[in-house]
């Protein structure tokens, strides 16, 4: 018999960013495990369930549990904030089951924070876009600056993941440099901080100033394309129809 | 008094694949207008609501209508499949009603297909990434052509929206030529059709091979990067850990 194995996206944070699916899905289980935050953000809800955390950097030992708890016969899901798809524990896991023909692993997406994000700033990425993180702990850096030089010359909307932390505050500088390459420096950026969280905040500004702020690892950064426009207070992205 | 148009994503299709928030709103709404195809999707569901539907190409005049409802004082929403801020209908509505300062605008985020997508084909899209989509009617293909050549050469992960049309027949086979001249033929590559509704199905190929695939409209096509793989007959992009 072969254990199935959920990798579910809770959406951004509160509970009604999450699917019906996700609700469902995590109902049914016996075991949820998760990143800290992530547990801590559904543990009201699923109270009466096992909850497992563990901390960062601890993604592999993280899935070993899982597939520990499914074999012991307990139906078990592993979350990820947003979409489990993006940034998530969807890749890593389908990585550390690969050699197990006893595991099945059933993806349930969930809105990541590039769609949460830009429901709050107005409708930024409706034409084409790029997501790039510039965390460079799995993708070394010469990579995400090529990304970053062809996503501006292609024109694209950029949304920007993990675009700070401590030991790495000046990569949003950094990645601006590479991007004004290409755009301008009044091209309409925005910010958004702990999506769907308590503290929510949005802010729109440009690209030439984007440069010079300073932004933690809660936000996700939204940079236009040489469309994008301010409307009533909103950044958007103008797809091409005349209105 | 203002008035507040909502503006929903309702995922990929079934309606589990709809978030609580868009699911609420919904429910809150009086009128719910939108494209055909999508109203058909939610009217068992909502059934009881003034449904009001119109066809394709007729975007602009949608949201007029949406306007006109919102200005009667009914409570109002405009829907998108997927999300509405992702080749959806955020963009238009804040375009038109830009000169509207009676109206709030509030864009409840869904799954788009590129998420719901990559869950059922494994976790193509758990790296950077870039969304592009062929259709030419609201961009001119020259811009198309060099967004595929930018993203391929930035080693994106890319994930193509309308992939195909009757008049379009080519344009698959155009856009793996340009990515081909940067990735090989041998990139593990992936189409779903149909996500979330009847008759979904997936394949996962090669970029070689898929030049050669017909696809149609209902399709969303995966082209991996450098590092995509397929494991356990899932397509996945390892994001860099050690297993």
């Amino acid at each position: 018999m072969k254990h199935t194995i959920y990798v579910v996206g809770i959406g951004p944070g509160k509970q009604a960013g999450m699917t019906l699916e996700a609700q469902r899905v995590l109902e049914q289980c016996d075991c949820i495990v998760g990143y800290n935050t992530y547990i801590k953000l559904i543990e009201n809800q699923f109270s009466h369930k096992e909850l497992l955390m563990t901390g960062m950097k601890k993604e592999v030992d993280r899935c070993r549990l899982v597939l520990e708890k499914a074999r012991e016969g307990k139906t078990t899901a592993i979350i990820s904030s947003g979409d489990a798809g993006v940034y998530g524990m969807a890749g890593i896991m389908h990585e550390v089951a690969a050699e197990c023909d006893d595991v099945d692993i059933v993806v349930v997406a969930g809105v990541t924070a590039a769609c949460s994000g830009a429901a709050l700033l107005g409708a930024p990425l409706v034409s084409d876009f790029c997501l790039i993180s510039l965390s460079d702990l799995l993708t070394p850096w010469e990579t995400i600056e090529n990304r970053l030089d062809c996503a501006a010359a292609g024109d694209f909307v950029i949304c920007l993941y993990n675009p700070s932390s401590k030991k790495r505050a000046d990569y949003l500088q950094k990645a601006c440099d590479i991007i004004l390459r290409h755009q301008s420096a009044q091209t309409p950026a925005g910010v958004v901080h702990h999506i769907g969280r308590e503290g929510e905040t949005t802010e729109i500004t440009t690209l030439g100033h984007l440069r010079k702020m300073q932004v933690d690892m809660f936000s996700t950064v939204f940079i236009g394309n040489s469309q994008t426009k301010i409307l009533n207070g909103k950044l958007v992205t103008p797809r091409g129809y005349t209105v």
